[in-house]
């Protein structure tokens, strides 16, 4: 093992934004809750650093394989004024980077003493694991209660804490996952490309399943937009048994990604009528699932009160994608047909039955993939991506 | 048996505001799908005539008791044109009345052969009955799959059928209920009034048990609007085990009804600010259930935005309301929040259930009731109701 | 059209075991709701004979295919006293088969003016169509509830009422289901065969989605018995995403279609032991879904107990096999493990989710087939079949 | 404060009955997790010791009340081998007692930090509070999923760790809740004799509404015996909205406190023939619910699977009483009603909602009192309530 490593960092200057007011959980220089009001000249830079210790109750691990999720790009991004166009939790400093695998190197002493007491050793020198980014307080009324995406005092892994676009990282035992599940499809690099991406289907999975209380088996659905979450959407919606898939999405490459994740349509909104698409090709039925995945509610909320009127009763629409702030709803509508809005976070809770559906090949989330790149090119890639619409998914690979 | 009676029958114009189109469901001078774009000039008037015959599946009720319900009111409304201000399904020279109770006269063949194969005499001259006011087809691919207020064809009692404010009423073996659990808690007139306010109970059990999915036992609820639908929503909630319920409603005549029926606080939504007093007299935690009941989801779309905000995750708004059209929500709140929005009508499938709890003395819907009437002031009160907010429910006793 | 055709006919005797009562149900000579207690010397005739005439609500339909069923096998079977082998309702003399498609040769006149109503026409001279054989009253107080398959007199096509296994068969709009979406992906003898095998599917979705409340995605599930309805749940629960689905099944070509259709394992429940290998093959974890598919319930109760026990808690024993009466559960197992036994039966309501993932091409049904044969093969193939465990599917091809 | 206290030890003696083997989980002399395998010569004696510690995440309560429990008769009882008959986890030792409460006198440093940092000071000294006996690990995958009852390693309060009954003890943050909601309603010991029996409510809203799925309001439900559990039982199902509740119970002053609680009909399961009963006071639906509180699902099973028949479908057996092994079901009965045997234990997660339906009167456990005693009577009272099965729940005051 090095004793030095390499690591993306993303260092930012704090300049609250006029009105601005620090809450009991802002530090001053350090944290804000909402980065975009406080935090200003976003840069990432590559450093050689030596590498962190652990606790008791955490394990080091080497990172083989690490996404670019669009919260990365964002944080990365600013606006005319300089400010960074990330809202939410955001320290300076920290390694990014969320959407990741790799391999335990050491595990902590209360680790051990666990798992020699509970008579199960899950992690040891060589697992491959990935570990969720939701660090939540574990003591909290909510995290009382089993609900950890609300916790009171939650931080982030690659926003608030350090994540892992870095040579080696550092979870807790808390939010570590195995993924030994994978080792009977995937092995050497795939294995740690698949489990690089249980972070982003996790989070859908908790949204359409969890939440939206998902679909009847032979339902339809509608994915609107095809980035890395409305892709993930498409590729579990097919696999928990919707009859057609229909995706909307300005990219030709996203949609060829789309189909062979098993979009059964997938369109250029540009192109095409989005209403009368979805109605034609589900004879009229409509979808029970609309996911929206883009940030676009705003703008197309006039075309799903059309297709909840159209289509038959009980037809759900799912908000994941930041973005525009409001939606207008026709509350006649969502009276006559027992329609529901309704929208998700988060993803704790669901991450091992996530992990086997990947391991038994219902999902293989690598064929969002469309360029591997090194360490020292993820500054230049966040750059590119803030503009570039077309790439799937980006993953730094070790 | 009389062979003559009195009804209130609703005479219509049939004027179509200029640009209405008839679809297939629409009848030239007889039926209209949104009465309020065909139908001008509603009158209410007494008339004397023959009993109705009933056909084989069917049975003939004497009608003793009979609620007004705010469509009924609507109904004989008319705006500035002399256009009908209802604008759901309208027939003309219909009996009005839909929130009623009665005893059985007599049943038709069918109806004896049935309960002879399946050993059970349910219906018999002298059983009290009330019956739903949904008159669905029982063809369509929606009654195929029991969904039955989703009808493609669905008819309505007292609006597009002859319904209750009458001597005599009919209704089929597929619409009607026994009222025979009720006979241990009530008798006499007792009985009827309590039967006839089943159907509004139902309509709200329906939205917030069987839509909404109800609330946990032990969380806390808001209701806007205390009318009828309002006041069925705070009983309900107390009866499933709402902690605090708090009502908003400017009738101080209604919030004292709304506390006889258990509400915890009832206030005039004039005098205080809403999203204070609710996280106040909840301790910070909200409510998880906000039943719109008014028509005003517009007008309090921000306060709920702030409540979803402030209060605990996992919040619905319910609406039942009629009235305003479009209503804003924050997509991010609801992100965050795992927020719901979700909208009900109908009442089929829950009726037994709603029986039974009033048979059980776990709701008394007749301390809803301010003003019983005969069936010859039904037509002045039709007309003071369109001004008078202050009565709870009027009621014709025969 | 011709007028006449052939027909499969089950002719009995009526010879009331000794003890047997006639409940208000049954009519003596002509319909026993429990047929083994009642019904000696099952014969199956093909009979020659005019074609059925249809009602107004009905529709004639030219059959196409038609399984045999389990249930077709049970009736033509006799015990050592020549008593039919089939516990449920059975009329004299009907015409069997009820897994059946066909085409629509003619519809009665409210069948036409119900379209010309609803402004679609669904159903005419052409259109392919399968029916429920669930024939449920319509007036009953689970009818007017939409719990159809827990009608108070419900007959059975196939079983109490003429069914399929003749060249035309007829069936009212009520039960009737079209196959058009399945014109996309089949046509010809292969959309039928598709359509006859969608009742299975039927029964298999209403246990496993609607009354077990189906699995999470991602989750395990084990199969019990490899006949039509145990390969219908393998392949339904890989179609709606169980991530390890093993078949336990003594016949060889059940365990081969079973694979085909997406079992991750097939054993042969004599050759291994099934605890072990269900907590190897899941890594310890478990099923959360145990399909009880062969009538053994009791025979395999141990080994459930203690799979609930070694595995994770939360897990299902859904029983849908009919057969052994009795099973033993561990109450300290269900208690501490939160565990589920729970049986389900009928298929009402849920024809068009399956008929749709069967367009989609999710599940293939025509997997299960081995065999296709003439009408005037039934007979011989009916009497085979008592002891004959190899076959897959044997379908009626007209 | 004082700076010693009495507490009521329970010792055991460590002789392992024949062929017992240690797991990874017993520490020998110190714990077993089936304490009547292991433990003998069970006595309670009341010490006088220094006041307990308390780390940085935990408060020191000085207890106020603290109720016995079955399990807390069963740990100090014996079989006639001298063997103790509880079979559950057991430490050698401890402080017994785990249905309390108490007002806080310190808390940890962390506590105060953590509060800090929340902006919010729930606890403080003089707070008054409760704490669940089930001490999960934090750290194990159920724990991770928030599935606490199902911890790997989980302790419990006042069997493997120090509870209750003494003057002063020791919760973490993690296990600790607020009874601030109950001052609005109770003062002075009447609090915390409400607040000490929050704990046998929250096992049954455990078993009742999260793992049965609760009832839907309006149906009928059978409690079988009143003891502590099934009196929680009664007057849950009545504040959720069951319409007709029957209880099966011996004592006739535990029937006289069922009543008071709410049921409708209490029977001495010895003078009644239980299922004539139910469907006679349910005409003739049965119950949807069958809460099994006296351990004796075996010697009801065929009046269980006789009302299950009889009744409506969709009935569920509820078992949360501990007792006799095995229990018989008929898998046909299962079938053709779609009913269920469920299990449940534990009581995570759901405190806040039953200590606000607490709050807001909708259930009154000081009712099932029947006795306060102090700590130095506890001994004799342990014993005395081995035989005598009439008291209703007997609390220690402080």
């Amino acid at each position: 093992m090095k004793e030095t490593m390499k690591a993306a960092r993303l260092f930012l200057d704090w300049q609250p934004r006029k009105g601005s007011q620090l809450g009991p959980r802002e530090v001053k220089g350090k944290l804000a809750q909402e980065g975009n009001k406080f935090w200003r000249n976003p840069r990432v830079e590559i450093v050689q650093e030596s590498l962190p210790k652990i606790g008791p109750t955490e394990a080091l691990i080497k990172v083989k394989a690490c996404g670019i999720c669009g919260s990365d790009v964002l944080m990365a991004s600013f606006d005319e004024e300089g400010y960074t166009r990330y809202g939410y939790i955001m320290g300076n400093g920290v390694i990014i980077g969320h959407e990741f695998s790799g391999e335990i190197v050491e595990i902590g002493n209360e680790i051990r003493d666990f798992q020699r007491r509970a008579g199960k050793e899950v992690f040891r020198a060589g697992t491959p694991v990935t570990a969720q980014c939701v660090v939540n307080c574990g003591r909290c009324e909510k995290c009382q209660e089993g609900k950890f995406d609300e916790c009171w005092l939650t931080e982030e892994r690659g926003f608030s804490l350090d994540g892992a676009m870095a040579e080696y990282a550092v979870a807790d035992l808390r939010h570590i996952y195995s993924l030994e599940d994978l080792t009977e499809k995937y092995s050497g690099e795939e294995l740690f490309l698949a489990g690089a991406l249980i972070e982003p289907l996790a989070g859908v999975y908790k949204a359409l399943v969890s939440i939206a209380g998902s679909l009847n088996p032979g339902d339809n659905a509608v994915v609107i937009g095809g980035g890395p979450i409305g892709l993930a959407g498409v590729a579990l919606l097919k696999a928990i048994g919707a009859s057609t898939v229909i995706l909307f999405e300005p990219s030709s490459q996203r949609r060829e990604i789309a189909k062979a994740l098993g979009a059964d349509y997938a369109f250029d909104p540009g192109e095409v009528n989005l209403k009368e698409v979805v109605l034609e090709r589900t004879r009229g039925v409509g979808a029970k699932i609309y996911f929206e995945a883009a940030g676009v509610a705003a703008r197309i909320s006039s075309d799903i009160d059309f297709l909840f009127k159209a289509g038959e009763a009980g037809s759900k629409l799912v908000l994941m994608g930041h973005g525009e702030e409001k939606a207008t709803v026709s509350t006649e509508t969502l009276i006559s047909g027992y329609n529901v809005v309704v929208g998700s976070h988060g993803h704790s809770g669901v991450w091992r039955n996530v992990i086997r559906m990947v391991a038994a090949g219902l999902i293989d989330p690598r064929k969002t993939i469309t360029r591997k790149i090194t360490l020292e090119e993820a500054p230049e890639w966040l750059a590119t991506l803030r503009t570039n619409k077309e790439e799937g998914k980006v993953i730094i690979v070790f």
